[in-house]
């Protein structure tokens, strides 16, 4: 499992304030939703055993699970009524329950610090896999081991504020480097992923 | 300088069939614009000594150089924006002069072969830089050296149609191959420019 949590700080959380022909407009969602397709697609399908969880605005989480989308299209659009349509859906979720939104698609009121709870813990090893942090004093990519079930977490076009630095840095397993370059979300999501599935650049 | 080629067979010629509120009914234009977004963007700014060219319908050439382009924004809706523009202005482009859009968006009437023979001439080596095609034949990326000025043809959604395959065939200096996983075009860009910042994986 690979697993991917974008912190969306500035997306409205009133599905009314989110229009379809305005995506940017509606705090970067257009980055959120390149991240959620970088993730999941492949040229001509859906990748196994991939989630992305967008943090919207510190407040919600929506996740994204490969193995159970259904009809979703790669075009930002097209996620982005698919978030819409969690928002909209925010009443349904109490508590830490989800609120089952579509196939694939969940919606759940947790902040960033809460949904690293669920999925690394408070040590950041479990229980769903091990926090990876993407940071530019991070070691190379090719340096590294792939870690079995990396959870990655990424910032929209603001960088880390000082409490999700801090939500994430208390859990890093460890950081690493994808290359000179300051990357969009969604382009280091890709770099990560061709880095897993060629097993380190060791396997094509 | 790198130079990306992106083949968008089905997008219409004709600007008042793209809609921008069904930017994927329009031949999978949307796919073409993230194509544009990978090549030119990085995080905070726009690369240096980048051109994306979309060949599209084997009929026209919309070119964005990223030296010179001015209020681009990522979302695919921005871009999507600009290559209509572009083909409405496709009466201006006569014989092989560009039809100057808007800073720096050009749109030639010129097929893929043409465009090929404009950047890399019939033998693939110049004037502009040298072919390389991204095949699943290929060499793994990790094994080869990164080509000065290198110029990458990719295709849509669709594989490259026998005509197209002959023209790249017949001028790629060499082939390369991304992954064992099969990735949308605009990843493919991602995947090759992250390759070629770290000078081949080997400086981060």
């Amino acid at each position: 499992m690979r697993q991917f949590v974008v912190i969306g700080r500035d997306v409205p959380t009133d599905p009314d304030a989110i229009s379809l022909s305005d995506i940017p407009g509606a705090g970067r969602l257009d980055l959120l939703c390149r991240c959620v397709s970088a993730g999941v697609f492949l040229s001509h399908g859906i990748r196994e055993s991939v989630r992305v969880h967008l943090a919207i605005a510190d407040e919600f989480t929506v996740s994204f699970d490969s193995d159970a989308l259904r009809h979703l299209h790669p075009d930002e659009r097209n996620v982005a009524a698919r978030v819409r349509d969690a928002l909209d859906a925010r009443d349904e979720a109490i508590g830490h329950m989800p609120a089952d939104v579509s196939p694939g698609v969940e919606l759940r009121r947790m902040g960033l610090d809460a949904t690293l709870d669920r999925l690394v813990g408070a040590d950041g090893r479990g229980p769903d896999g091990t926090l990876v942090q993407l940071h530019e004093d991070g070691a190379p990519l090719i340096d590294a081991e792939p870690p079995e079930d990396p959870v990655f977490v990424l910032s929209d076009h603001h960088d880390f504020a000082p409490d999700e630095a801090a939500a994430v840095d208390e859990r890093a397993d460890r950081r690493l480097r994808v290359g000179p370059e300051l990357l969009h979300a969604d382009h280091a999501i890709t770099v990560v992923h061709n880095w897993l599935d060629t097993d380190g650049y060791a396997s094509y």
